[in-house]
């Protein structure tokens, strides 16, 4: 095994995200990746499966981190005041880096491929979310339904946030969604 | 050119879904499902581009529907009334073979491939049901979050209806599950 390397995998993320935007996903190897990060590939592969994954690796974070909000909401929390809270939990997961998130994002935009892979982690939250609630006893169709209503508040309010000229914090945008979501839904 | 095959397209997809319960998708050949339905291998790639496209033939006409009926919806309506008049067309489009769609659904659920394919088809949806609302005036985020909230209930109503022991008519259970997402968003 190489030596313990300080912080390895965010700066071959970071490395990883220069070099896409740069030169484009295609046209970037992981040798190139490690390179620019200082590090060899042997380490690249220690931390990530592929250069695909570099863009995906928060996901597992993101999706537990959803889960145990929803579980730990108060019990006497409605469905969606329970994914509410999840999202509020998975923005401070993700809500922290903006201008990694936007570059992530404008890379995704540009690859079908990245995008579908996008597309199945959005379903594997809205799956993980739908079986929290259920552990809260909320029975089907409910909560599939609030599982993916709240994908998609999370969505929807994630491109807005990555979009908009300045910051003003993920949680934020997030909340507006999910009462815009409300608003549209009782007309 | 071959002569022209009387409904070769619906006597392929049968087949095609026939060998694919039987069988298994993997093991199944188009030039096996073209002898099944009677008909050559050539004549199955003038209908469709390959076995997997057979599953998801009917998409175009189904995002047609929707995008014409949520363009044709009163000047009135809200953007959750034009996005209920959608759904409504597509449970037309869609609801009529509940046998059929039963089928194809455990035959998608089996293999990760068609379920990543199923994603791009409700993403597709999704989007274009969001343009449909940008031309009635509906803005940004609004058009995008009502276009996924009805995405998510066509979603869960569909493989609801096609689980019930009895058919109900997809376009009642549509109904329901967006009235339930409505008394969910409201608590």
């Amino acid at each position: 095994m190489g030596r313990w390397e300080p912080n390895a995998s965010g700066r071959l993320r970071e490395a990883a995200l220069e070099l896409y935007v740069e030169r484009g996903y295609e046209q970037t190897t992981v040798a190139e990746i490690a390179a620019r990060a200082g590090l060899t590939a042997r380490t690249f592969f220690r931390h990530y499966a592929d250069k695909r994954e570099v863009l995906f690796a928060g996901s597992t974070a993101l999706r537990d981190q959803l889960v145990s909000a929803a579980d730990g909401a108060p019990e006497s929390a409605s469905p969606m005041e329970a994914v509410s809270v999840a999202l509020a939990a998975a923005a401070e997961v993700v809500g922290g880096h903006r201008e990694f998130a936007r570059r992530r994002q404008s890379v995704i935009a540009a690859h079908a491929e990245l995008q579908e892979r996008e597309l199945i982690k959005m379903a594997s939250l809205s799956a993980a979310l739908a079986d929290a609630l259920r552990r809260r006893g909320v029975t089907d169709p409910n909560a599939r339904l609030a599982a993916e209503a709240g994908i998609a508040v999370f969505r929807v309010a994630f491109e807005r946030w990555v979009g908009e000229p300045e910051d003003r914090g993920l949680a934020q945008v997030m909340s507006e969604s999910f009462d815009q979501l409300k608003a549209l839904t009782a007309d």
